[in-house]
């Protein structure tokens, strides 16, 4: 049995780490808190005796030797950097599920055949520079050498960040995890509604959708706001306002395969109130479990946008940030962790995951398994995120039951 | 004559002062580059032999005696503070016109019956408070007490901005000018395509639009962008880029009145990829020099906005930041200033000016002319601002023998 007591007073001690005032946390990628948290769990980790490594990228990956130190490990963990003022839950519960699961074997002396790992994936969020899971890309040999150069918002490039915490840039390439993987298992909020609304207790993941990330500047004409006719003008604002508006409707038109589409970045230059706006900046990102759906919105909209150009008179630069393919995640997976549900008596259900996650890059390099629990209102990416303790010791019991029986599966041979 | 020479060299040298790497400035109000710029304009207002006094607010004013010193004041001036990566010319020509007059008179050895004041007004531009002319409006009286608490970007009040360089916001209501002024002028680019168009070199302005300024904060719901359905969703960029839009189309419902709207300010939080933003602030600019046309579009803009709220679940706080009334100019100033382009043989003709001026609020107080030159292709708020030399030069000669005409006028009685 997993310890609630335990769990409970490490994520409140992790989310003391970057906190924000409305109960939130701040940890950004390479920032401050993301450095400090990660101390936090490297003590945790030894204590369960785990042997703490950092890859080439900062990914933390603490080893627990198996009876065959040489046979394919059985790795679990998420991610502990977050949104600006995002939630307490996302990423921390697969983390410290992981590392509580192992601590549990270890009190209760259980030896696995396999070497089990548990990793803390670097910069799992886009917020900071834009493109989503370069940890888990790096590990898995995906991650682009020019990703090195992509810069954030105040200029600093991801080279410059792992070097300011005494990271190698240069050796990036060894962060590609060599070894053979037996298994992947991932533990995490659902940051949606469904299993709240089906009354369910843990979500087993088929399938994770893929964001496609779009940059569109638009270059229009910066004028007077009070001396420029309306039939003069090339606001790149109001074009903006336009693409915005297309993002959702192209969508929310392919609603059915729940593909969904968000403009979570605008800027606009100069911004201020007697000046109509010259050029504007938007961050898009289009999901969905289906590629054919993605593709369409994207399709859709990039036609559109021809139009917007042509009828305002702007230049639309777009720049696709990442394109990534929907995953499917294996049915013997899936079959192991609804074995297990049911062996431990939790309610359970199949579902596609809405948001990417660490785990969609592992399925291409191993049998990769998600176990979601439901968070309150399907909020996430909120200081108002919440998990009960309850449903985070549930999802603990099945990611340790999968450990056990993936990691132990070659005693019986 | 003015001197062409003179008035290039010296928009040469302010514009070193704050310039940007496109050739524009920016010098916003009570910043560094204002406050060099206005030691640079008292030297060259003490070398044409005026003394020079600062009021409360910042308003600066050299004063050049008459034969009759308690005659009512010829005024003259405008501002020099700037959009950030401004025009030379917005602001510029106003007050080194108004120098280049009265160095003119000075050599001539010219001496008017009534005082000549040179006035450059403090902070005209709205891009650092939001509120535009906050240095005529104290000169007129007309400045609220609360607009000393007015925050820049930086969350820098007035207040403190003034007492930043040594003015004391405690007695700001002293710089109401509490003498008779016979007469304002402003000359000025127009920011505007009308007398390129018309192949003329002086506008004589009829009337100044004002602005309806408006703050619109829209608070939705952050949510993961990709865990959360379409029809789940309360998308506070969604609904921002809907209000941009109307903005736009009720003021081109207006077109035939002159009115024009535009959305120059949009912050959208969290601002990343992977959230739905949950709070967007607009920054809305709404002019005519026709206050019903004006008032039409605030109406309907307040009543579509309720619909949006309604259909989105989003609340949208609309905040009336200045309600200014069109401002007529009197036809004796136009008739004066006709009657001087006729003699000097300027091709002229009368218009409205789409843009704020200091001249609004001075209309108030005094018979008030302004003088419009051209800027090629209308372009202004922009380091493309450009206005020919011979231009200036001829709004300057308009200029030089309006004050001497109104300021000379009492010596035949």
């Amino acid at each position: 049995m997993v310890s609630s007591e335990r769990l409970q007073a490490n994520l409140r001690e992790l989310a003391a780490i970057g906190a924000t005032e409305g109960g939130g946390i701040t940890r950004l990628a390479y920032g401050d808190a993301d450095w400090q948290a990660r101390l936090f769990l490297i003590g945790l980790m030894e204590q369960a005796g785990l042997q703490v490594r950092c890859d080439a990228i900062g990914n933390l990956i603490g080893r627990r030797e198996g009876r065959n130190p040489a046979a394919p490990v059985v790795m679990a963990g998420s991610h502990i950097d977050s949104v600006p003022n995002g939630g307490n839950f996302d990423g921390a519960i697969g983390v410290l599920g992981a590392i509580e699961a192992v601590q549990t074997l270890a009190e209760a002396g259980i030896m696995t055949y396999h070497p089990i790992e548990v990793v803390v994936f670097a910069s799992e969020e886009s917020s900071r520079f834009g493109v989503a899971t370069l940890g888990s890309k790096a590990f898995c040999g995906e991650l682009p050498a020019a990703a090195l150069k992509i810069k954030d918002k105040d200029g600093i490039t991801l080279a410059e960040a792992m070097r300011s915490r005494g990271l190698s840039p240069e050796t990036v390439g060894d962060a590609h995890y060599s070894s053979d993987i037996k298994a992947f298992l991932e533990l995490h909020i659902e940051q949606g509604k469904v299993l709240e609304n089906a009354g369910k207790q843990i979500g087993i993941v088929t399938g994770i959708a893929a964001p496609t990330r779009i940059r569109a500047v638009i270059t229009g004409q910066a004028d007077h706001s009070g001396a420029t006719p309306m039939n003069l003008r090339q606001d790149a604002l109001a074009a903006g306002a336009e693409i915005i508006l297309l993002v959702e409707q192209l969508a929310c038109a392919e609603m059915a395969c729940g593909t969904v589409g968000t403009t979570g970045i605008v800027k606009a230059e100069p911004g201020v109130m007697n000046v109509i706006p010259g050029k504007v900046e938007l961050g898009i990102d289009i999901r969905s479990i289906c590629q054919d759906s993605k593709q369409r919105v994207v399709d859709k909209l990039c036609h559109e946008i021809e139009k917007v150009q042509a009828r305002r008179g702007v230049a639309v630069n777009l720049d696709i940030l990442s394109n990534e393919v929907p995953v499917k995640l294996p049915d013997e997976m899936v079959s192991v962790l609804q074995g297990l549900c049911d062996k431990l008596q939790y309610a359970s259900m199949t579902m596609p995951s809405g948001a990417g996650h660490d785990a969609m890059h592992l399925a291409a390099m191993t049998p990769t398994g998600m176990i979601f629990i439901p968070c309150q209102g399907g909020i996430s990416h909120n200081p108002a995120e919440w998990a009960e303790l309850s449903d985070i010791a549930a999802g603990t019991e099945v990611l340790l039951a999968a450990i056990r029986q993936l990691a132990a599966a070659e005693r019986t041979h």
